[in-house]
Protein backbone atom coordinates (compact mmCIF):
# COMPACT_ATOMS: atom_id res chain seq x y z
CA UNK A 1 0.00 0.00 0.00
CA UNK A 2 1.14 3.08 -1.25
CA UNK A 3 0.61 6.44 1.20
CA UNK A 4 -2.47 7.55 -0.31
CA UNK A 5 -4.45 4.58 0.21
CA UNK A 6 -3.53 5.11 4.43
CA UNK A 7 -5.95 7.09 6.46
CA UNK A 8 -5.53 10.62 6.97
CA UNK A 9 -4.55 11.21 10.39
CA UNK A 10 -4.90 14.61 12.33
CA UNK A 11 -2.67 14.71 16.04
CA UNK A 12 -3.24 17.40 18.15
CA UNK A 13 -0.98 17.94 20.91
CA UNK A 14 2.35 17.77 20.54
CA UNK A 15 4.92 17.23 23.40
CA UNK A 16 6.94 14.53 23.56
CA UNK A 17 4.38 11.50 23.43
CA UNK A 18 2.35 13.31 20.64
CA UNK A 19 5.33 13.55 18.69
CA UNK A 20 6.01 10.35 18.84
CA UNK A 21 2.69 9.74 18.25
CA UNK A 22 2.41 11.56 14.75
CA UNK A 23 6.51 10.16 13.72
CA UNK A 24 4.62 6.94 13.91
CA UNK A 25 1.92 7.73 11.92
CA UNK A 26 4.36 9.43 9.43
CA UNK A 27 6.41 6.75 9.45
CA UNK A 28 3.36 3.91 8.58
CA UNK A 29 2.70 6.34 5.59
CA UNK A 30 -0.63 7.95 6.78
CA UNK A 31 -1.02 11.59 5.54
CA UNK A 32 -0.42 13.31 8.47
CA UNK A 33 -1.81 16.55 10.01
CA UNK A 34 -0.50 17.95 13.16
CA UNK A 35 -1.49 21.07 15.12
CA UNK A 36 -0.15 22.54 18.61
CA UNK A 37 -0.31 25.45 20.45
CA UNK A 38 3.23 26.37 20.36
CA UNK A 39 3.82 26.15 16.48
CA UNK A 40 7.65 25.26 16.54
CA UNK A 41 6.96 22.05 18.22
CA UNK A 42 5.66 20.84 14.52
CA UNK A 43 9.04 21.87 12.68
CA UNK A 44 10.78 18.75 12.89
CA UNK A 45 7.39 16.42 12.00
CA UNK A 46 6.96 18.75 8.56
CA UNK A 47 10.21 18.04 7.55
CA UNK A 48 9.01 14.92 8.07
CA UNK A 49 6.37 15.45 5.78
CA UNK A 50 3.70 16.21 8.20
CA UNK A 51 1.68 19.27 7.16
CA UNK A 52 1.06 21.69 9.61
CA UNK A 53 -2.58 23.41 10.07
CA UNK A 54 -2.45 26.55 10.78
CA UNK A 55 -5.85 26.23 13.15
CA UNK A 56 -7.36 23.89 15.24
CA UNK A 57 -10.40 23.89 12.88
CA UNK A 58 -8.44 22.96 9.97
CA UNK A 59 -6.42 20.41 11.85
CA UNK A 60 -10.18 18.62 12.50
CA UNK A 61 -11.07 19.53 8.83
CA UNK A 62 -8.02 17.41 7.19
CA UNK A 63 -9.03 13.98 8.78
CA UNK A 64 -12.08 11.49 9.40
CA UNK A 65 -9.74 10.44 12.75
CA UNK A 66 -8.74 12.77 15.02
CA UNK A 67 -6.19 11.88 18.09
CA UNK A 68 -5.53 14.33 20.83
CA UNK A 69 -2.07 13.86 23.10
CA UNK A 70 -3.21 16.97 25.70
CA UNK A 71 -2.24 16.81 29.05
CA UNK A 72 -5.53 16.86 30.77
CA UNK A 73 -9.40 16.68 29.41
CA UNK A 74 -9.67 20.11 30.13
CA UNK A 75 -6.66 21.19 27.81
CA UNK A 76 -8.34 18.97 25.05
CA UNK A 77 -11.65 20.38 24.68
CA UNK A 78 -10.38 23.98 24.93
CA UNK A 79 -8.03 23.08 22.19
CA UNK A 80 -10.79 21.57 20.35
CA UNK A 81 -13.56 24.07 21.20
CA UNK A 82 -12.77 26.86 18.11
CA UNK A 83 -12.85 23.03 15.42
CA UNK A 84 -16.56 21.63 17.37
CA UNK A 85 -18.20 22.79 14.23
CA UNK A 86 -16.13 20.46 12.46
CA UNK A 87 -16.17 17.21 14.42
CA UNK A 88 -19.33 15.87 13.61
CA UNK A 89 -19.22 12.47 12.10
CA UNK A 90 -15.37 12.40 13.07
CA UNK A 91 -13.53 10.05 15.09
CA UNK A 92 -11.81 11.92 18.19
CA UNK A 93 -9.39 9.44 19.92
CA UNK A 94 -7.55 11.20 22.86
CA UNK A 95 -4.76 9.92 24.68
CA UNK A 96 -4.08 11.21 28.44
CA UNK A 97 -3.76 10.66 31.64
CA UNK A 98 -6.75 12.35 33.55
CA UNK A 99 -9.87 10.34 35.89
CA UNK A 100 -12.79 8.17 34.68
CA UNK A 101 -14.59 11.28 35.84
CA UNK A 102 -13.02 13.19 33.35
CA UNK A 103 -13.40 10.52 30.34
CA UNK A 104 -17.11 10.94 31.14
CA UNK A 105 -17.32 14.31 30.85
CA UNK A 106 -14.84 14.37 27.64
CA UNK A 107 -17.22 11.62 25.87
CA UNK A 108 -20.43 14.51 26.76
CA UNK A 109 -18.79 16.84 24.99
CA UNK A 110 -17.66 15.15 22.00
CA UNK A 111 -20.91 13.71 21.59
CA UNK A 112 -22.57 16.91 22.23
CA UNK A 113 -20.86 18.01 19.09
CA UNK A 114 -21.97 14.92 16.89
CA UNK A 115 -18.00 13.31 17.16
CA UNK A 116 -17.63 9.11 17.74
CA UNK A 117 -15.72 9.27 20.58
CA UNK A 118 -13.35 6.62 21.69
CA UNK A 119 -10.99 7.38 25.15
CA UNK A 120 -7.29 5.55 25.51
CA UNK A 121 -4.25 5.74 27.05
CA UNK A 122 -0.75 4.79 26.19
CA UNK A 123 1.03 2.24 28.71
CA UNK A 124 4.63 3.42 27.84
CA UNK A 125 6.76 5.42 27.23
CA UNK A 126 7.45 8.00 24.01
CA UNK A 127 10.11 5.82 22.66
CA UNK A 128 8.25 2.66 23.13
CA UNK A 129 5.25 4.18 20.76
CA UNK A 130 5.63 2.38 17.49
CA UNK A 131 6.76 -1.36 18.66
CA UNK A 132 4.93 -4.37 18.61
CA UNK A 133 4.42 -5.01 21.93
CA UNK A 134 3.75 -1.38 22.93
CA UNK A 135 0.43 -1.88 24.92
CA UNK A 136 -2.47 0.92 24.22
CA UNK A 137 -6.17 0.70 25.09
CA UNK A 138 -9.21 2.25 24.61
CA UNK A 139 -13.05 2.50 25.46
CA UNK A 140 -16.35 3.61 23.88
CA UNK A 141 -17.83 3.95 20.61
CA UNK A 142 -17.02 0.24 19.39
CA UNK A 143 -17.20 1.32 15.59
CA UNK A 144 -14.69 3.57 15.09
CA UNK A 145 -12.42 1.35 17.21
CA UNK A 146 -13.37 -1.61 14.22
CA UNK A 147 -12.96 1.14 11.42
CA UNK A 148 -9.64 2.45 12.75
CA UNK A 149 -7.73 -0.37 14.39
CA UNK A 150 -5.18 -0.82 11.62
CA UNK A 151 -4.40 2.90 12.07
CA UNK A 152 -4.37 2.58 15.70
CA UNK A 153 -1.89 -0.45 15.54
CA UNK A 154 0.29 2.02 14.04
CA UNK A 155 1.23 3.38 17.66
CA UNK A 156 1.46 0.18 19.35
CA UNK A 157 1.29 -3.59 18.30
CA UNK A 158 -0.50 -4.27 21.64
CA UNK A 159 -3.71 -2.39 20.82
CA UNK A 160 -7.35 -3.61 23.23
CA UNK A 161 -10.46 -2.12 23.42
CA UNK A 162 -11.99 -2.73 26.57
CA UNK A 163 -15.44 -1.95 26.05
CA UNK A 164 -18.42 0.43 25.04
CA UNK A 165 -17.70 3.03 28.19
CA UNK A 166 -16.11 5.63 27.26
CA UNK A 167 -13.93 5.94 30.98
CA UNK A 168 -12.56 2.50 30.73
CA UNK A 169 -9.00 3.52 29.72
CA UNK A 170 -9.17 5.77 32.28
CA UNK A 171 -10.19 3.80 34.90
CA UNK A 172 -7.59 0.83 33.71
CA UNK A 173 -4.78 3.69 33.20
CA UNK A 174 -5.42 4.80 36.93
CA UNK A 175 -5.67 0.85 38.49
CA UNK A 176 -2.34 0.07 36.68
CA UNK A 177 -0.61 3.15 36.50
CA UNK A 178 -1.06 3.53 40.59
CA UNK A 179 1.67 1.32 41.20
CA UNK A 180 4.31 3.59 39.35
CA UNK A 181 4.73 6.52 42.09
CA UNK A 182 5.39 3.64 44.94
CA UNK A 183 7.30 1.85 43.00
CA UNK A 184 10.07 4.14 41.94
CA UNK A 185 10.32 5.67 45.51
CA UNK A 186 11.16 2.53 46.36
CA UNK A 187 13.56 1.73 44.14
CA UNK A 188 15.19 5.45 44.78
CA UNK A 189 15.06 4.49 48.52
CA UNK A 190 17.01 1.72 47.92
CA UNK A 191 19.39 3.58 45.43
CA UNK A 192 19.98 6.20 48.15
CA UNK A 193 20.62 2.92 50.87
CA UNK A 194 23.47 1.78 48.17
CA UNK A 195 25.14 5.07 47.47
CA UNK A 196 25.47 5.59 51.71
CA UNK A 197 27.57 2.52 50.95
CA UNK A 198 29.52 3.88 48.49
CA UNK A 199 28.31 1.82 45.97
CA UNK A 200 26.17 2.40 42.61
CA UNK A 201 22.21 2.82 41.87
CA UNK A 202 23.39 1.17 38.42
CA UNK A 203 24.22 -2.21 40.74
CA UNK A 204 20.46 -2.37 42.13
CA UNK A 205 19.39 -2.85 38.80
CA UNK A 206 19.83 -6.17 37.24
CA UNK A 207 18.23 -7.53 40.93
CA UNK A 208 15.45 -4.98 40.26
CA UNK A 209 14.40 -6.02 37.23
CA UNK A 210 14.38 -9.28 38.53
CA UNK A 211 12.11 -8.35 41.62
CA UNK A 212 9.93 -7.14 39.67
CA UNK A 213 9.44 -9.65 37.28
CA UNK A 214 9.40 -12.01 40.44
CA UNK A 215 6.07 -9.50 41.63
CA UNK A 216 4.64 -10.04 38.35
CA UNK A 217 4.75 -13.90 38.77
CA UNK A 218 2.80 -13.62 41.68
CA UNK A 219 0.24 -11.48 40.67
CA UNK A 220 -2.17 -13.90 39.15
CA UNK A 221 -2.38 -15.90 42.41
CA UNK A 222 -3.17 -12.33 43.82
CA UNK A 223 -6.29 -11.05 41.49
CA UNK A 224 -7.39 -14.83 41.80
CA UNK A 225 -7.54 -14.24 46.03
CA UNK A 226 -9.15 -10.95 45.45
CA UNK A 227 -11.51 -11.90 42.82
CA UNK A 228 -12.51 -15.28 45.00
CA UNK A 229 -12.55 -12.94 48.25
CA UNK A 230 -9.98 -15.91 49.70
CA UNK A 231 -7.43 -14.70 51.53
CA UNK A 232 -6.77 -17.95 53.50
CA UNK A 233 -4.29 -19.87 51.77
CA UNK A 234 -1.51 -16.85 51.57
CA UNK A 235 1.87 -17.44 50.03
CA UNK A 236 3.17 -14.55 51.89
CA UNK A 237 0.98 -13.31 54.73
CA UNK A 238 0.08 -9.86 56.18
CA UNK A 239 2.02 -10.76 59.92
CA UNK A 240 4.81 -11.61 57.74
CA UNK A 241 5.19 -8.35 55.97
CA UNK A 242 4.34 -6.63 59.64
CA UNK A 243 7.42 -8.77 60.94
CA UNK A 244 9.60 -7.17 57.95
CA UNK A 245 8.11 -3.72 58.96
CA UNK A 246 10.57 -3.26 61.34
CA UNK A 247 14.00 -3.96 58.95
CA UNK A 248 13.00 -0.49 57.47
CA UNK A 249 13.38 1.30 60.45
CA UNK A 250 16.93 -0.54 60.86
CA UNK A 251 17.77 0.83 57.10
CA UNK A 252 16.52 4.02 57.79
CA UNK A 253 19.02 4.40 60.86
CA UNK A 254 21.91 2.85 58.86
CA UNK A 255 21.88 4.39 55.75
CA UNK A 256 20.28 8.22 57.12
CA UNK A 257 16.83 7.80 54.86
CA UNK A 258 13.96 9.76 55.02
CA UNK A 259 11.48 7.39 55.34
CA UNK A 260 8.25 8.50 56.24
CA UNK A 261 6.72 7.59 53.21
CA UNK A 262 6.63 3.88 55.36
CA UNK A 263 4.35 4.64 57.83
CA UNK A 264 1.30 4.71 56.27
CA UNK A 265 2.01 0.65 55.33
CA UNK A 266 2.51 -0.18 58.37
CA UNK A 267 -0.26 1.47 58.95
CA UNK A 268 -2.33 -0.27 56.67
CA UNK A 269 -0.68 -3.91 57.48
CA UNK A 270 -1.84 -3.17 60.99
CA UNK A 271 -5.31 -2.23 60.43
CA UNK A 272 -5.42 -5.58 58.48
CA UNK A 273 -3.93 -7.42 61.10
CA UNK A 274 -6.32 -5.56 63.33
CA UNK A 275 -9.23 -6.53 61.39
CA UNK A 276 -8.51 -10.48 61.52
CA UNK A 277 -6.09 -10.55 58.36
CA UNK A 278 -2.90 -11.32 60.22
CA UNK A 279 -2.65 -14.76 58.87
CA UNK A 280 -4.45 -14.26 55.80
CA UNK A 281 -2.54 -13.33 52.05
CA UNK A 282 -1.27 -10.06 52.05
CA UNK A 283 -3.72 -9.44 49.32
CA UNK A 284 -6.10 -9.07 52.32
CA UNK A 285 -4.72 -5.30 52.06
CA UNK A 286 -7.64 -4.91 49.30
CA UNK A 287 -10.31 -4.97 52.06
CA UNK A 288 -8.83 -2.46 54.26
CA UNK A 289 -8.21 -0.31 50.64
CA UNK A 290 -12.35 -0.76 50.24
CA UNK A 291 -13.15 0.82 53.58
CA UNK A 292 -12.67 4.12 53.13
CA UNK A 293 -16.34 5.33 54.67
CA UNK A 294 -16.33 2.61 57.43
CA UNK A 295 -13.14 3.95 58.51
CA UNK A 296 -14.22 7.62 58.72
CA UNK A 297 -17.32 6.75 60.53
CA UNK A 298 -15.64 4.47 62.88
CA UNK B 1 28.24 -37.92 38.65
CA UNK B 2 26.65 -39.66 41.67
CA UNK B 3 24.41 -38.87 44.73
CA UNK B 4 27.55 -39.94 46.40
CA UNK B 5 29.98 -37.65 44.57
CA UNK B 6 28.17 -34.66 45.70
CA UNK B 7 28.44 -32.15 48.36
CA UNK B 8 26.68 -33.08 51.56
CA UNK B 9 24.66 -30.57 52.83
CA UNK B 10 22.83 -29.59 56.24
CA UNK B 11 19.44 -27.21 55.96
CA UNK B 12 18.30 -25.72 59.36
CA UNK B 13 14.29 -23.98 59.11
CA UNK B 14 12.07 -26.04 57.30
CA UNK B 15 9.40 -23.18 56.29
CA UNK B 16 8.12 -23.04 52.96
CA UNK B 17 11.22 -21.70 52.08
CA UNK B 18 13.69 -23.92 53.47
CA UNK B 19 11.54 -27.02 52.86
CA UNK B 20 12.10 -25.40 49.04
CA UNK B 21 15.68 -25.31 49.25
CA UNK B 22 16.37 -28.97 50.72
CA UNK B 23 14.30 -30.37 48.15
CA UNK B 24 16.34 -28.55 45.51
CA UNK B 25 19.51 -30.57 46.95
CA UNK B 26 17.67 -33.40 47.08
CA UNK B 27 16.75 -32.87 43.53
CA UNK B 28 20.25 -32.81 42.74
CA UNK B 29 21.53 -35.75 44.34
CA UNK B 30 23.02 -33.88 47.32
CA UNK B 31 23.19 -36.17 50.43
CA UNK B 32 21.17 -33.94 52.49
CA UNK B 33 20.35 -33.54 56.37
CA UNK B 34 17.42 -31.50 57.69
CA UNK B 35 16.56 -29.93 60.90
CA UNK B 36 13.67 -28.10 62.32
CA UNK B 37 12.18 -27.19 65.81
CA UNK B 38 9.33 -28.76 64.88
CA UNK B 39 10.39 -32.37 63.60
CA UNK B 40 7.17 -32.90 61.87
CA UNK B 41 8.03 -30.42 59.25
CA UNK B 42 11.16 -32.72 58.11
CA UNK B 43 8.85 -35.74 56.87
CA UNK B 44 7.97 -34.81 53.43
CA UNK B 45 12.04 -34.63 52.87
CA UNK B 46 12.64 -37.88 54.86
CA UNK B 47 10.37 -39.56 52.08
CA UNK B 48 12.24 -38.11 49.42
CA UNK B 49 15.54 -38.86 50.74
CA UNK B 50 16.90 -36.94 53.64
CA UNK B 51 17.95 -37.28 56.99
CA UNK B 52 16.43 -35.87 59.73
CA UNK B 53 18.84 -34.88 62.44
CA UNK B 54 18.16 -35.34 66.06
CA UNK B 55 19.69 -32.08 67.51
CA UNK B 56 21.05 -29.60 65.60
CA UNK B 57 24.63 -30.70 67.01
CA UNK B 58 24.12 -33.89 64.67
CA UNK B 59 23.10 -31.23 61.88
CA UNK B 60 25.79 -29.34 61.55
CA UNK B 61 28.52 -32.34 62.06
CA UNK B 62 26.82 -34.11 59.12
CA UNK B 63 27.87 -31.63 56.19
CA UNK B 64 30.52 -29.39 55.27
CA UNK B 65 28.13 -26.77 54.03
CA UNK B 66 25.56 -25.34 56.56
CA UNK B 67 22.54 -24.21 55.00
CA UNK B 68 20.09 -21.66 57.28
CA UNK B 69 16.64 -20.67 56.55
CA UNK B 70 14.97 -19.26 59.46
CA UNK B 71 12.99 -15.89 59.95
CA UNK B 72 15.55 -13.73 61.43
CA UNK B 73 19.78 -13.64 62.35
CA UNK B 74 18.59 -13.89 65.67
CA UNK B 75 16.72 -16.94 65.13
CA UNK B 76 19.54 -18.41 63.31
CA UNK B 77 21.83 -17.74 66.32
CA UNK B 78 18.96 -19.33 68.67
CA UNK B 79 19.21 -22.42 66.40
CA UNK B 80 22.83 -23.23 66.04
CA UNK B 81 23.77 -22.26 69.41
CA UNK B 82 23.55 -25.71 71.01
CA UNK B 83 26.05 -26.38 67.86
CA UNK B 84 28.03 -23.65 68.11
CA UNK B 85 31.41 -25.93 68.91
CA UNK B 86 30.85 -28.18 66.12
CA UNK B 87 30.72 -24.92 63.29
CA UNK B 88 34.60 -24.72 63.18
CA UNK B 89 36.32 -24.52 59.93
CA UNK B 90 32.64 -25.49 58.29
CA UNK B 91 30.71 -23.12 55.63
CA UNK B 92 27.83 -21.58 56.94
CA UNK B 93 25.56 -20.02 54.77
CA UNK B 94 22.38 -17.88 56.13
CA UNK B 95 19.54 -17.03 53.72
CA UNK B 96 16.88 -15.03 55.50
CA UNK B 97 15.62 -11.20 55.64
CA UNK B 98 17.09 -8.58 58.12
CA UNK B 99 19.20 -5.87 57.90
CA UNK B 100 22.93 -5.41 57.39
CA UNK B 101 23.53 -4.45 60.75
CA UNK B 102 21.73 -7.97 61.64
CA UNK B 103 23.95 -9.48 59.16
CA UNK B 104 27.30 -7.90 60.69
CA UNK B 105 26.32 -8.97 63.82
CA UNK B 106 25.54 -12.95 62.25
CA UNK B 107 29.25 -12.68 60.87
CA UNK B 108 30.59 -11.86 64.19
CA UNK B 109 29.06 -14.61 65.83
CA UNK B 110 29.84 -17.19 63.05
CA UNK B 111 33.82 -15.86 62.79
CA UNK B 112 33.69 -15.89 66.83
CA UNK B 113 32.83 -19.91 66.25
CA UNK B 114 35.31 -20.19 63.63
CA UNK B 115 32.77 -20.62 61.24
CA UNK B 116 33.65 -19.47 56.95
CA UNK B 117 30.43 -17.23 56.89
CA UNK B 118 28.20 -16.14 53.52
CA UNK B 119 25.33 -14.14 54.18
CA UNK B 120 23.00 -14.67 51.35
CA UNK B 121 18.96 -14.27 50.18
CA UNK B 122 16.91 -16.13 48.18
CA UNK B 123 15.07 -12.91 45.53
CA UNK B 124 12.21 -15.13 44.49
CA UNK B 125 9.34 -17.19 46.14
CA UNK B 126 9.26 -21.18 47.47
CA UNK B 127 8.51 -22.24 43.86
CA UNK B 128 11.36 -20.37 41.75
CA UNK B 129 13.54 -22.65 43.79
CA UNK B 130 15.99 -24.27 41.99
CA UNK B 131 15.26 -22.47 38.18
CA UNK B 132 18.22 -21.63 36.00
CA UNK B 133 16.83 -18.04 36.04
CA UNK B 134 16.04 -17.84 39.85
CA UNK B 135 18.58 -15.40 41.56
CA UNK B 136 20.11 -15.71 44.64
CA UNK B 137 23.16 -13.23 46.22
CA UNK B 138 25.54 -13.68 48.64
CA UNK B 139 28.50 -11.69 50.21
CA UNK B 140 31.17 -12.46 52.86
CA UNK B 141 34.06 -15.58 52.64
CA UNK B 142 34.98 -15.32 48.71
CA UNK B 143 36.55 -19.16 49.32
CA UNK B 144 33.33 -20.22 50.50
CA UNK B 145 31.30 -19.11 47.46
CA UNK B 146 33.98 -20.45 45.09
CA UNK B 147 34.34 -23.37 47.16
CA UNK B 148 30.69 -23.99 47.32
CA UNK B 149 29.15 -22.46 43.98
CA UNK B 150 28.67 -25.65 41.86
CA UNK B 151 26.29 -26.50 45.07
CA UNK B 152 24.80 -23.17 45.75
CA UNK B 153 23.78 -23.27 41.72
CA UNK B 154 21.32 -25.75 42.83
CA UNK B 155 19.10 -23.38 44.13
CA UNK B 156 19.17 -20.98 41.19
CA UNK B 157 21.05 -20.40 38.16
CA UNK B 158 21.18 -17.17 38.53
CA UNK B 159 23.54 -17.22 41.70
CA UNK B 160 25.64 -13.43 42.37
CA UNK B 161 28.48 -12.61 44.88
CA UNK B 162 28.43 -9.69 45.60
CA UNK B 163 31.73 -9.14 47.82
CA UNK B 164 34.00 -9.31 50.67
CA UNK B 165 31.61 -8.08 53.28
CA UNK B 166 28.91 -9.96 54.94
CA UNK B 167 26.16 -7.69 55.14
CA UNK B 168 26.29 -6.98 51.23
CA UNK B 169 23.16 -9.57 50.56
CA UNK B 170 20.82 -8.11 53.34
CA UNK B 171 22.11 -4.86 52.26
CA UNK B 172 20.64 -5.21 48.44
CA UNK B 173 17.98 -7.40 49.62
CA UNK B 174 16.53 -4.25 51.78
CA UNK B 175 17.22 -1.78 48.76
CA UNK B 176 15.81 -4.19 45.87
CA UNK B 177 13.00 -5.83 48.08
CA UNK B 178 11.93 -2.01 49.48
CA UNK B 179 9.83 -1.98 46.30
CA UNK B 180 7.71 -5.00 47.05
CA UNK B 181 5.24 -3.76 49.29
CA UNK B 182 4.81 -0.17 47.66
CA UNK B 183 4.03 -2.02 44.71
CA UNK B 184 1.60 -4.73 45.60
CA UNK B 185 -0.39 -2.07 47.79
CA UNK B 186 -0.37 0.27 44.05
CA UNK B 187 -2.00 -3.45 42.57
CA UNK B 188 -4.51 -3.53 45.94
CA UNK B 189 -5.75 -0.22 44.80
CA UNK B 190 -6.78 -0.89 41.07
CA UNK B 191 -7.90 -4.10 42.49
CA UNK B 192 -10.39 -2.09 44.69
CA UNK B 193 -11.01 -0.02 42.15
CA UNK B 194 -11.87 -2.51 39.41
CA UNK B 195 -14.18 -4.28 41.96
CA UNK B 196 -15.92 -0.95 42.79
CA UNK B 197 -16.58 -0.93 39.19
CA UNK B 198 -17.56 -4.46 38.84
CA UNK B 199 -14.37 -5.36 37.11
CA UNK B 200 -12.41 -8.29 38.16
CA UNK B 201 -8.90 -7.71 39.61
CA UNK B 202 -7.71 -10.40 37.23
CA UNK B 203 -8.76 -8.06 34.31
CA UNK B 204 -5.87 -5.86 34.83
CA UNK B 205 -3.47 -8.29 35.78
CA UNK B 206 -2.14 -8.65 32.01
CA UNK B 207 -1.61 -4.57 31.78
CA UNK B 208 -0.02 -4.61 35.13
CA UNK B 209 2.88 -6.79 34.08
CA UNK B 210 3.12 -4.85 30.78
CA UNK B 211 3.85 -1.90 32.97
CA UNK B 212 6.05 -2.96 35.38
CA UNK B 213 8.03 -4.32 32.66
CA UNK B 214 7.61 -0.82 30.72
CA UNK B 215 9.14 0.43 34.97
CA UNK B 216 11.89 -2.05 34.24
CA UNK B 217 12.81 -0.40 30.71
CA UNK B 218 13.54 3.03 32.49
CA UNK B 219 15.39 2.20 35.30
CA UNK B 220 18.72 1.87 34.33
CA UNK B 221 18.15 5.66 32.63
CA UNK B 222 16.92 6.83 36.18
CA UNK B 223 19.83 5.10 37.73
CA UNK B 224 22.31 6.80 35.53
CA UNK B 225 20.59 10.24 36.41
CA UNK B 226 21.27 9.28 40.24
CA UNK B 227 24.62 8.03 40.19
CA UNK B 228 25.37 10.91 38.26
CA UNK B 229 23.64 13.04 40.36
CA UNK B 230 22.25 15.22 37.34
CA UNK B 231 18.69 15.59 37.03
CA UNK B 232 18.04 18.07 34.93
CA UNK B 233 16.96 16.05 31.59
CA UNK B 234 13.65 14.34 32.70
CA UNK B 235 12.04 11.62 30.59
CA UNK B 236 9.35 12.91 33.48
CA UNK B 237 9.57 15.25 35.70
CA UNK B 238 8.04 16.02 39.47
CA UNK B 239 6.05 18.39 38.47
CA UNK B 240 4.87 15.92 36.07
CA UNK B 241 3.68 13.32 38.76
CA UNK B 242 2.54 16.71 41.02
CA UNK B 243 0.03 17.64 38.43
CA UNK B 244 -1.00 14.00 38.45
CA UNK B 245 -1.25 13.77 42.16
CA UNK B 246 -4.53 15.29 41.96
CA UNK B 247 -6.14 12.43 39.73
CA UNK B 248 -5.73 10.49 42.81
CA UNK B 249 -8.20 11.86 45.19
CA UNK B 250 -10.44 11.56 41.90
CA UNK B 251 -9.66 8.09 42.18
CA UNK B 252 -10.61 7.91 45.44
CA UNK B 253 -13.69 9.70 45.60
CA UNK B 254 -15.49 7.85 42.43
CA UNK B 255 -14.79 4.28 43.98
CA UNK B 256 -14.87 5.06 47.63
CA UNK B 257 -10.69 3.85 48.10
CA UNK B 258 -9.13 4.94 51.46
CA UNK B 259 -5.92 6.62 49.79
CA UNK B 260 -4.37 7.84 52.72
CA UNK B 261 -1.23 5.76 52.20
CA UNK B 262 -0.61 8.82 49.00
CA UNK B 263 -0.25 11.70 51.25
CA UNK B 264 3.34 10.69 52.16
CA UNK B 265 4.17 10.77 48.46
CA UNK B 266 2.21 13.85 47.48
CA UNK B 267 4.57 15.38 50.30
CA UNK B 268 8.05 14.18 48.97
CA UNK B 269 6.83 15.38 45.39
CA UNK B 270 5.69 18.40 47.15
CA UNK B 271 9.36 18.70 48.99
CA UNK B 272 11.17 18.01 45.89
CA UNK B 273 9.64 21.03 43.98
CA UNK B 274 10.22 23.23 46.41
CA UNK B 275 13.73 22.09 46.67
CA UNK B 276 13.88 23.25 43.13
CA UNK B 277 13.46 20.11 41.65
CA UNK B 278 10.11 20.71 39.76
CA UNK B 279 12.07 20.78 36.35
CA UNK B 280 13.96 17.92 37.75
CA UNK B 281 13.83 14.08 36.58
CA UNK B 282 11.18 12.04 38.97
CA UNK B 283 14.86 10.19 40.66
CA UNK B 284 15.89 13.44 42.17
CA UNK B 285 13.47 12.21 45.11
CA UNK B 286 16.18 9.94 45.52
CA UNK B 287 17.86 13.39 47.30
CA UNK B 288 15.16 14.41 49.13
CA UNK B 289 15.24 11.00 50.78
CA UNK B 290 18.57 10.91 51.39
CA UNK B 291 18.24 14.03 53.78
CA UNK B 292 16.94 12.76 56.97
CA UNK B 293 19.16 14.92 59.31
CA UNK B 294 18.73 17.94 57.14
CA UNK B 295 14.79 18.08 57.61
CA UNK B 296 14.91 17.35 61.24
CA UNK B 297 16.97 19.47 61.95
CA UNK B 298 15.29 22.64 59.86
Amino acid sequence: MTGQHRTPVTLVGLGSMGTALAGAFLDAGHPTTVWNRTAAKAAPLVSRGAVHARTAKEAVAASPLIVTCLTTYENTIEALEPAAAELRGRALVTLNSGSPAGARGMAAWADGHGARYLGGAVKNVPAAVGAEDTLLYYGGDGGVFEEFAPTLRVLGGDTVYLGADADLAALYEMAVGGTLLPALVGFFQGAAAMQARGLTADSMVRFTVKWFEMINSILPGLADEIDRGDYSKPASSVNLFLAGAGHDAELAREANLDMEWHKPFHDLLQRAADAGHGDHSISALTEVLKNRNRDRAA
